[in-house]
């Protein structure tokens, strides 16, 4: 069945150890619980300072910049964004999404439901 | 390799016969030409009075509305949706976006790679 629902509605998981990850929530808005038969929409939320982290997996993201600027931290190099942006990280590319402004960062990051 | 861009600077299609659909441009963000495996990320921009095709399909949307107001039209029931919200529409359900108000409507849906 349909499903229309507010993403501060879902309960978030928090990454906020300091060293792995900072200032992060994770709402899984459209998974496997809903019925979701092939990819996982998630909303996250990075605070001024904070990141996801800096890791590596053998499936892809397909990000789309909601609110707020930020980088995608590569091995190599550095990518700036802001709302409005898509971002592509395909599989195994060694990255992070890195908050280092004044103002929250938001993004929406669909993985395949292999991926978690 | 890893792709930050801008969702304006991706030609669109537009899809304006006024009877299938009105007032819809769709923009592939993210799809099989940027290599992605799984998955492709859309953009659409939905003008005033606008709406696209009442349709089925046997693959699922999962959506994330940017920008405006609308309501998702179903078989029997109308539901309403806004900028923040997460719309999930499972395979073989006919459905259709229609913004009934006087400003844009945005959203990103994604589909997997088999359904276009």
């Amino acid at each position: 069945m349909a499903i229309v629902g507010k993403h501060e509605d879902v309960t978030p998981e928090v990454y906020d150890d300091g060293k792995i990850a900072k200032g992060v929530e994770k709402r899984v808005l459209i998974g496997p619980d809903n019925g979701a038969p092939n990819f996982i929409m998630r909303h996250f939320t990075v605070k001024p300072g904070g990141f996801s982290p800096f890791h590596t997996h053998d499936w892809e993201h397909e990000v789309y910049i909601l609110k707020g600027k930020g980088f995608l931290r590569l091995e190599n190099e550095q990518k700036p964004f802001e709302a409005g942006d898509y971002v592509f990280v395909p599989p195994n590319e060694k990255h992070q999404f890195v908050n280092d402004t004044d103002d929250v960062l938001e993004f929406i990051c669909v993985i395949p439901k292999y991926g978690n």
